[in-house]
């Protein structure tokens, strides 16, 4: 039997199910304690906050010793709610108000708070009622002594089955007793799907109640590539995915040996390798894949789910931090926020639209805007005294909105030297090429900016009129396009005729096939999520650019996408077989 | 006092406010009768209907005498409503089961219907609730030998208020004695405001509640154009828009000389100045306002409002109407059903879209339905014998796409061939160039197509990515981003290079200034909406094609739209008095 959930970690695992139960049970009744105890009541409480402190920064110090700054961030968050005002006093409102007991005070006060987050329609708010649970259950075990956590070690690893796991737990998960886990609720976003994949966890998440289908101790497969639990697999199936599993393992092991050597073509073309990030944890995951730089800092993120605008201190603080990651030498392109479209911002109060990526997003907020935008332009100037780093705008159309965006970076130049404050006059200053009508200019756009970056999600909806969310049109958001091809390769001439460099950072730039097309059309950086970036120094080191000129040319005589996979695959047979 | 209203019809009108009621005071109270009456009445019902046809048959043969074939069409349609046995049934009922009288009975029955059909979330159902009404007043007029007419001629011409109007009124207005009329309720696309702009009576709808701030009597001006009743104009007022009346009737008459002649530039290049139409009953409008033939025959109108698809024999009637209005040697382009988008059909139970402009429309519906796409394919084919008929297609994005259209097209050219049925088999199939990758494939499509035909509104959107529907876009929106006239030119170029002609459908090929680009860039084909093919013509015989190529080849050197538009206007200064 075969059940699905989302993919959330790759890998395989083979194990015996261990069922984890929430903590619910604890805490479920109200006990009611004297009026006369309220004052020693609620100082128990503290006290349990105050253990839970030490223990969540100790678990911080931990990871951070390891390396692990991304997943230790997310204890730094922790660290934060714990000294939640809300949280506090709804729990000691539920102790003197109430006569609760402070455990179940904490379970009260953290379900009001999860349940408000959870109601709300904002996936990054609706992931932070998981960590709310998570430090809600963590007092309650410091104040019951009770705890929920796995085995530690020793014996067969397990595959851990959860309704859900706090990033506590996925933190605390010690790989050697651990093979894998599956929650039943979830998503590809949560916390503690980022730690597995940080950790190298094979996990499936959001799996719906599979509970009546498993039985703690049997043997389940769990394949995070796919998001399949195979629950009483036969012994052949078994064989298969344990050599599946080796498999897997020795390839992981040959990209490895790629860490730290140059990318670059078998006839000498030297090409940038570079990450798509969407924080510094990011910066540091990519960085520990082989990520040469950052092609793409997508700062709406620092905008995202929170009350307020970040300010200029706190977004110079996140592009240095990247910055200092990646060293002085190293690029990083910082894209202005891209707000708007798929992404929204409750904070700006947005009209709602009835086509969102036609709408009212990124440049065209941002010029609307100016103090927005001003206060982001700010920061980057000044963290461009620490690093490489270049301003990238997107979701330019016309050569007007350009020069305001550039204008308004001039003056942001005037303001900080006439504040002293110190920035690189000479930061680069770039377009994303998303939009056809950019595409169709980037021959006059070519004479003023300082470098490209192909956007090829969005240029690729937009050149084919086919909503890239739109499962229907999957054929035609296929940046394989002819007309996609044809409008990227004119990008790159243009840009190379001006002397610019340019760039990729959709999702394109990290196919094999679209690898070989774009080192032949002489794109200059190549930047993607991190994971694709030893395969594609793998791809690069074996090919030569001459040749993939070649290809690229007959490739744009081709008519259809698949015409031109399979022209690829015949002249780079390494690609069939990734 | 300035009140605004739903601008329907234009023109201006000057007079006196008659305002005038519903019926819905002669009907309020349902009247009793006897059981013993109750046949007597349902035949005094059934004798008012019998006279109501034969009024209405008069009605519509009196339009059809002076030509006026879409307005007459209207009437069709109400002599069908009027054998509708839900209508009846349910008066009947009401007759029979509550004894009401036959007037209450009806208004009854009037109002259900009407309020059902009103209620559902669909324009033109919407609009058929008017005509609902419209015979039900009529039913009770015949019953209670009362009318709600407007006075027929003598004395000074009046401006009629009333909460609506129906089709039946407004076609009986007589221009001698009706100068203009507002209704407080209606949109632009209702029956009346239909037969209001075919009949040259300036008219504003949807005003909402003026009666307040109106009396009948007092002189108020209705300017048609731009939607705005003035409630007790000054002398100086009226004197202006007296003299602006007379110089719109001067520039009409100018314009009316206009008719029959050639489209042809100063130095002899003949061009098409065709319509875009949504009926038969628009063909014959255009044809009235000088059109040379239809550019773009939007026939998803035959689909919508309706419970049933249209079958191959209502099409084929429809596409031979239309060709029989224009003969047999002027260009007829039918382009196949363009659902999705903003126009829903909830007949064929398409999902909810996040981006319904990039989503599952036109031609990406047809070739996934082909025995849909077939049924209209066969029409038009068969069609084709009776006229200049030429296919073409929507929303194509791909080279595929075109083969598997072209494909099902030659399917049904074998099924015709072995029944029998005559068609013209060399009849053109072309493309709509509306997408930006058709665009940029427009030499490929070039060898393999017999036409295209530029639809710039979508063609805008997609390359400027910017919903047209979005105010807040407006600027991007707009056909003279260099990004799209340079896109525009390469598909002329295109075309002509292969030999075949390129049309526009799109409301840029109305408009002044892109009239004279695009004749400088080689354009064959204008299609407009009626009202602009007088002017375009009279635009084109001032201009000559040579001097405009050369005007067209400087604009697309410049960076913005507003400098395209100061250079046109500098070189043809007849276009900035327009």
């Amino acid at each position: 039997m075969i059940i699905r959930g989302i993919a959330a970690s790759p890998g395989i695992a083979i194990g015996r199910v261990w069922l984890m139960e929430s903590d619910a049970e604890t805490t479920k009744a109200p006990v009611n304690i004297k009026p006369a105890a309220v004052e020693a009541e609620i100082a128990r409480l503290m006290q349990a906050i105050a253990e839970s402190v030490i223990e969540v920064t100790a678990l911080r110090d931990q990871l951070l010793a390891k390396g692990k700054d991304h997943e230790a961030e997310i204890f730094d968050g922790h660290l934060m709610l714990l000294e939640d005002e809300e949280l506090l006093d709804r729990a000691r409102n539920a102790i003197a108000g109430e006569l609760m007991a402070a455990e179940a005070a904490i379970a009260v006060a953290r379900d009001e708070i999860a349940a408000m987050l959870e109601s709300l329609d904002d996936e990054y708010l609706r992931e932070r009622a998981a960590d709310i649970r998570d430090i809600g259950g963590r007092i309650i075990a410091r104040l019951t002594g009770r705890s929920d956590m796995p085995p530690s070690g020793g014996g067969e690893p397990v595959i851990i089955v959860a309704p859900d796991l706090t990033p506590s737990h996925t933190a605390q998960l010690d790989p050697a007793a651990v093979a894998g886990f599956v929650t039943l609720q979830g998503g590809r976003t949560s916390h503690s799907a980022i730690i597995a994949r940080a950790n190298g966890i094979p996990a499936i998440v959001g799996m719906g109640d599979v509970l009546a289908d498993l039985r703690a101790g049997e043997t389940v497969i769990l394949d995070g590539e796919s998001g399949e639990l195979h629950i009483a697999p036969s012994e052949i199936v078994i064989a298969e995915y344990g050599a599946r599993r080796e498999a897997e393992q020795a390839k992981r092991e040959g990209l490895q040996a790629l860490m730290g050597v140059p990318s670059v073509s078998l006839d000498g073309v030297h090409v940038e390798l570079v990450a798509n990030i969407g924080s510094p944890a990011d910066a540091v995951a990519a960085k520990e894949r082989g990520a040469e730089g950052v092609g793409l800092y997508r700062t709406e993120f620092l905008y995202m789910g929170r009350d307020t605008l970040p300010s200029e201190e706190e977004q110079y603080d996140a592009y240095v931090s990247v910055a200092r990651t990646f060293g002085p030498i190293a690029p990083i392109v910082i894209r202005t926020m891209d707000i708007g479209g798929d992404k929204e911002l409750p904070l700006l109060a947005l009209p709602k639209e009835d086509n969102p990526f036609l709408g009212y997003r990124a440049i065209r907020i941002s010029l609307d805007r100016p103090e927005l935008f001003k206060t982001q332009l700010r920061a980057i100037l000044r963290a461009s005294a620490h690093g490489n780093l270049k301003i990238m705008f997107p979701m330019i159309a016309t050569l007007a909105e350009w020069w305001a965006a550039k204008a308004l970076v001039d003056a942001c130049k005037a303001e900080l030297r006439a504040e002293g404050a110190a920035f690189n006059d000479a930061i680069e200053c770039g377009i994303m090429i998303e939009i056809p009508a950019a595409a169709l200019l980037a021959d006059r756009f070519a004479k003023e900016v300082d470098f490209f970056s192909i956007g090829t999600n969005d240029l690729t909806q937009y050149t084919c009129a086919a909503d890239r969310m739109n499962q229907k049109l999957a054929l035609l958001n296929d940046p394989l396009q002819p007309a996609v091809l044809h409008l990227i390769e004119r990008v790159i001439r243009a840009a190379r005729a001006e002397g610019k460099w340019a760039g990729m950072c959709g999702e394109m730039a990290g196919q094999p096939h679209a690898v070989a097309l774009l080192l032949g059309m002489g794109l200059h950086e190549f930047s993607m999520s991190a994971n694709a970036v030893l395969p594609a120094r793998g791809l690069i080191r074996g090919i030569d650019q001459a040749s993939m000129a070649a290809l690229a040319a007959e490739a744009l005589e081709l008519e259809t996408p698949d015409a031109i996979r399979a022209l690829v695959e015949a002249r780079v047979p390494a690609i069939r077989q990734a």
